[in-house]
């Protein structure tokens, strides 16, 4: 049975998501109204997911609807900030109700984890595309920007980059792992992890953070020049997880990190006086964050392996090379 | 020459559309910092255009720029708040340099003219399909919804709804029109106008408001319905513009301006203890809007000719029928 626009949203976004006191109206009218904390800073972004390019169009629809939230949570954990608020521009060949019922709940148990309230949105017919916009709020003048960083900052990354590439490559049958790692693996593309807790905790020690969607190398490399820096990388020090050597060997595994892409890691700078209170606040072990190199004057990322420089064919995804 | 991503949003849209003291930090991070004037109420809306569904894929990339914000602007008018802040995800299937252009161009002039500054966004790669995402203010507990109208409220729109609907047809050859009229039409569907300063004045007067986009009859209906009512047109008081009935005769001028869609004019409620104080502080030959109609207890949109009830087979554009 064809779905009305007004049915649809009646039915499954209505109920999405966190209900939060601060949302004077909801879904439903011609706009949202909400009522941001008295003196926070606003933060804003939205991504965009077009399935054959950022998903593979078999994917399940709740791993869609987490990821079109997962990716804009990740720009609010790295930015430091706390996420209150999302919009959902949904583009759809068809109102297919099982699919919608499952993307609603991809999207909204992640939106009622971390506190967000969908307040507002639009459904079109088209090929398959979805746009998420994200609010958050952050006290004033603390939010990590990319371009606080100086020379001689540690660079550090969060999580074990490169495990999101190899779960994509498992989604699309390009690989196979020991049985035993499979799972995890895709569930690290499937269903990524925003850092904002982390993030949040950040906003005391970094200088500069962005997070790692493209590429670790690249997304370094845009962190260290918006501080007017290049980034060194250490080969030995990228953190790979047991499972993507086991899947690809310790030498593939690590440019799988460099340049996988879909990690949804937090990549951040601290300056080198305030590494050991950081370690000391949070245990590396305990928030899963690993010390990769050091910012310093020459422009450009690079990856120092045995005292050399490593070259790179590709070091990010490029929507438009 | 291809464009690369991060090349592609310096080029084109870092210095789209107005320069706002409340940024605190627009396109180029992982997120836009804005900061709301303090004690406002936040006015958060989206709306996504997907060419050959919302707009002919062969349409002026201007007038597709100008539309994108345009609807969105619509709805920010419907809520009687005041625009400021904007995210554009763009999708396109290839970075065209003149296209990108262009539709900087057109959104860039409409955003300057209603002092929205761009903050943020994102481009990707796939059909062309454009989402923007608009943050507004307005004064706490004074934004005009849907549901706020009484039984016995006027009802009034704004404009000549019809217009856009015979641009349209004018765009794709289904239409010819005596040639003093054509460009005229032509521009109501390709560059609508948002009724912004109407909206905000509204404030003092309207029970309810609601942006047309669907259609009038249907629009009607839904503001009608969101107050708990029916709405009751009167075929004579349809404004109809002199270029629409020359274009398609008296009677499918109405028909148009009921059920056309894509006209952004605002249907308002009025208390009718002050209707007299709105057409005093608004004279309607001035501020263009004409009432056409009363809300009534009686659930659903009918449309009264001569004393009986026309019928009606189709009410609105739905995208999902």
């Amino acid at each position: 049975m064809p779905l009305s626009e007004q049915t649809l949203i009646e039915r499954f976004f209505r109920a999405v998501g966190a209900q939060r006191g601060d949302v004077g109206l909801g879904v439903g009218d011609d706009a949202a109204l909400l009522r941001p904390a008295p003196g926070q800073e606003l933060v804003a972004t939205t991504d965009t997911l077009v399935a054959g390019v950022h998903f593979p169009p078999d994917c399940p629809a709740a791993a869609i609807g987490h990821r079109a939230l997962a990716v804009n949570l990740s720009d609010i954990a790295a930015m430091g900030a706390e996420p209150c608020w999302a919009l959902l521009a949904l583009t759809l060949p068809q109102a297919d109700a099982a699919w919608l019922a499952e993307f609603a709940a991809g999207l909204g148990t992640l939106a009622r984890e971390h506190g967000v309230a969908l307040v507002g949105g639009d459904t079109t017919r088209g090929p398959l595309c979805i746009t998420v916009q994200l609010l958050g709020q952050v006290p004033p003048g603390r939010a990590l920007r990319r371009d606080g960083a100086h020379a001689g900052d540690a660079l550090f990354v969060s999580g074990t980059p490169g495990d999101a590439a190899a779960g994509l490559a498992l989604v699309q049958r390009r690989l196979e792992v020991p049985p035993q790692w499979e799972a995890g693996l895709r569930e690290r593309f499937l269903y990524p992890t925003p850092r904002l807790a982390l993030g949040a905790q950040l906003r005391e020690f970094a200088s500069a953070c962005i997070d790692v969607s493209d590429g670790l190398l690249g997304d370094a490399g845009k962190l260290a020049a918006a501080s007017g820096l290049g980034a060194r990388l250490e080969w030995e020090a990228l953190p790979v997880s047991e499972g993507l050597g086991a899947a690809c060997g310790a030498e593939r595994a690590r440019v799988l990190a460099l340049t996988g892409g879909d990690d949804y890691e937090l990549c951040f700078a601290v300056p080198p006086e305030r590494v050991s209170a950081l370690h000391a606040a949070l245990p590396p072990a305990r928030w899963g964050y690993a010390r990769i190199g050091t910012l310093e004057a020459p422009a450009g990322a690079r990856v120092m392996r045995e005292g050399t420089v490593m070259e790179f064919s590709h070091s990010g995804y490029q929507h438009f090379r």
